[in-house]
């Protein structure tokens, strides 16, 4: 009942606040009607969901295990696509009016229809602007897609891996002809240490090499279109050429699957999200409420805000029914999705190195996880954490060390000495025999002790927001200190 | 063992005929590569469709009945999005080539630096063929995921039909700033009779107040950018401003339920869709073919070939499992997909009326459906004709006619005067109390006489291919004589 209330609440007021001249007021007034419309939708999409077989046990909770609907995540997706149809308009209203009023007059003189032909050779219209959106919500349409399909027929992984980077195509297109900036900075230590210099001599010509060879091949050249002028005291760049693209593809790749490895603990696939949603948001408002931030800096920053802001609707409603105890679970499609949105911002925001500072937590659970992931020691079937029906919490849970692994027995006794891992010892032998799975939540129960799950996935997402606001530190403080320059009043990014 | 030598062979020539400078040879590659890979997955993917309930009896065959897999459509779609994602680069390669070329020159003068910045502000690059390329692809992936979870989850039918709509905001909004043309033209008899003048004013008038509210309420003006003059001799055109942005919404909704309600015989959604294709390519090759043909013409009917021609390939390999006898059904998916990919076309192309013209068995099944889809007679839930065991044919089926309903009984009655209608009457009383469903389907049935499945099937797509091919002839000799012009030679669509 009070629910109700603050949903109609929500909405009514959301409704009020679109208006046609601020698309930051109005993207936030669709993640209003996001949170209700998510809300509403997914108590009464459940029982669809579990009919067709997407649903699963909550593995971590006191019998009886219900199965609960997976996958829910496609609601907050589907409605989010929605809204973004919806938001084209008012992204674009005032060339909208500009153009048809230009368009339309009937008392349209010769002159002024002269003006107008000119103007509209020109192009008035910033088709660039709306292939550039277009491009976005396509690349995380098609992302969202093959999020669902992998949760409804369990794509092989070695099938899906490389999807996203097909999803991100239109993208890779778009960022080809708007902006072709395919150079790096070097921070300036690298350059002032000894040796520095030519090592970047050497590496810049493996790279002209390369891209000498594809654009023979493909009769494109790839390269910089620098959009600021390079004088004696900037910093130094280095042309990556269609390496830069290659760059950007695993960026679209890595970005999904880190979310979607860091997962199975009640809240933390939405959660993280929301979280560096938090993040992002954060770090554009530094540069929306700063003052002398070139024209293009800002762009893309809004651009960032109008994509993440109704996330953030349609995230928190999915949250309130995926944290402890769990209704519903997100599905791979969530994290696909979610993880997607911030590749697709950071690509076409110009902050793809900064999206991967933000998401160091991320970054960190997927190399902790290389051991496993790539064989070098053994993974069991699922490595969550552990749940002791006696007391209620979360344990680490463990894998088992072969006798004849060394190289594995090595690297684990080499984790150990540091804290970064928990092992048991056969009582016999003294030989390490099982080590706690290599994932940043079992790490977090090594260090802290068993924690209840909402305790455990609190403490995660602490880290991550901890880490995240820290590194917006970093990147406007020590970043400029070892790159030479800062893109809050530089527009370099 | 044929078929994979076949299916190689098609693929090895398909892959040899890509090539950069020839959007249109590339599109038939891309078919070739569309059908290898529908006809290779379609096989491998039943299984799995099936565990997830996707899955149908087909009501047509003798015992004993199988469940075959349902919406394999899905495939062919999805293969058509990856192939029209990889598209892109070939469609827009001479711009991204000249791009380049220009921005990337080391040795680039200054003075050519300068020119090519000016180039760049002008935008060089077609960013609104991308727009437009773009957003159709957005919508028909909409459509296609629509179509994919109303085949999961049995979409409610109110809550699916306005979907569509919103599925082609992008179109629209791509039109609205593209082209804005929202005028008809009127056909000269209307101005010819007598009071037809008069007519056209009032509607004029009517129109005029409609847009003027429109406008108040959003800011937004929409009317007329006419891309070509208007003359004293030229034809006189009728301004429906936002009502045409209805129109094309309407188009985008009624073509894919259209083809969705002519359903039901093994090979006929793909088959009529296969025709469709065929009908949209003979009269988009009138036009790449013949002299004088102005630009624009051009370009919205090489966009039409290079958006049809892959879509034959996937079609064709799901047309070959789902010929009779069928092996798999293609799902509202494909129905959808496929609808919305002509009216996109049909939009995009400027020839959304001849889009409904080649239509009209479709436009015909619809009218004549009318009074059972809106309860003037009773419908039945399937009004698939009706498989008779005995002889292996198929015969018409009957919906039944209540004693109370005398607007149908008047109305049955009158289609029967017409032989539009098969009925049967109570023995005693010759009272009508069935008659034969009121779909094209069950018509071919009454008026051929019971055929097997496959030969009704061959009858109707024969129909449809007639039907459009004589309504190409329509459009160019009849439609430049009703309208005073042709846009082969006229530019005007």
């Amino acid at each position: 009942m009070y629910s109700r209330i603050i949903r109609l609440s929500v909405l009514v007021v959301s409704l009020s606040l679109i208006t046609v001249n601020n698309p930051l007021q109005t993207s936030i007034a669709f993640a209003g009607i996001g949170y209700v419309v998510t809300y509403t939708l997914i108590p009464r999409l459940t029982k669809s969901f579990i009919r067709v077989g997407l649903k699963g046990k909550d593995l971590s909770k006191p019998p009886p295990v219900y199965e609960i609907a997976e996958s829910m995540g496609a609601v907050s997706a589907i409605t989010y696509l929605f809204l973004m149809f919806g938001l084209i308009p008012f992204i674009f209203f005032k060339y909208l009016v500009s153009f048809t009023s230009l368009s339309n007059d009937e008392s349209i003189s010769d002159n002024y229809a002269t003006q107008y032909q000119s103007l509209a050779n020109n192009r008035l219209f910033p088709h660039n602007k709306l292939a550039e959106y277009l491009s976005a919500v396509l690349s995380l349409q098609s992302t969202t897609m093959l999020g669902f399909l992998d949760d409804l027929f369990d794509i092989k992984w070695r099938h899906k891996f490389f999807l996203p980077a097909v999803a991100s195509l239109p993208l890779l297109i778009v960022y080809y002809v708007d902006f072709s900036v395919t150079s790096v900075v070097v921070p300036k230590f690298i350059t002032n240490i000894a040796g520095g210099e030519e090592l970047l001599q050497l590496l810049n010509q493996l790279i002209i090499v390369g891209n000498y060879i594809v654009s023979k091949v493909s009769g494109l050249s790839f390269g910089t279109l620098n959009d600021y002028v390079v004088t004696e005291d900037s910093p130094k760049l280095l042309d990556l050429g269609v390496f830069y693209y290659g760059y950007l593809a695993s960026v679209s790749i890595f970005t999904p699957n880190s979310i979607n490895i860091l997962a199975g603990v009640n809240g933390l696939e939405v959660g993280q999200s929301v979280v560096l949603g938090i993040i992002f948001l954060a770090n554009d408002f530094c540069y929306l409420f700063s003052s002398n931030v070139p024209q293009a800096a800002y762009d893309s920053h809004l651009f960032s805000v109008i994509f993440i802001i109704p996330f953030m609707g349609v995230s928190l409603a999915l949250l309130q029914y995926n944290w402890f105890p769990a209704k519903v679970f997100v599905g791979d499609t969530y994290c696909y999705f979610s993880g997607m949105l911030f590749a697709i911002v950071g690509i076409l925001g110009h902050f793809s190195k900064t999206l991967l500072l933000f998401l160091l937590p991320q970054i960190v659970n997927f190399i902790y996880s290389v051991p496993q992931l790539f064989g070098i020691v053994p993974c069991p079937r699922h490595r969550l954490p552990k749940f002791n029906i006696k007391d209620g919490l979360m344990y680490p849970s463990y894998g088992q060390l072969q006798e004849s692994n060394s190289v594995g027995k090595n690297l684990v006794k080499f984790l150990a000495t540091f804290g970064l891992i928990s092992t048991r010892r056969d009582e016999k032998t003294n030989e390490i025999t099982e080590f706690s799975n290599m994932t940043i939540i079992n790490l977090v129960l090594v260090w802290f002790g068993p924690l209840r799950e909402d305790t455990l996935c609190t403490v995660l997402l602490a880290i991550q927001l901890f880490v995240g606001l820290f590194m917006i530190g970093i990147r406007h403080t020590v970043g400029p200190w070892l790159f030479g320059y800062d893109n809050l009043s530089w527009g370099v990014s």
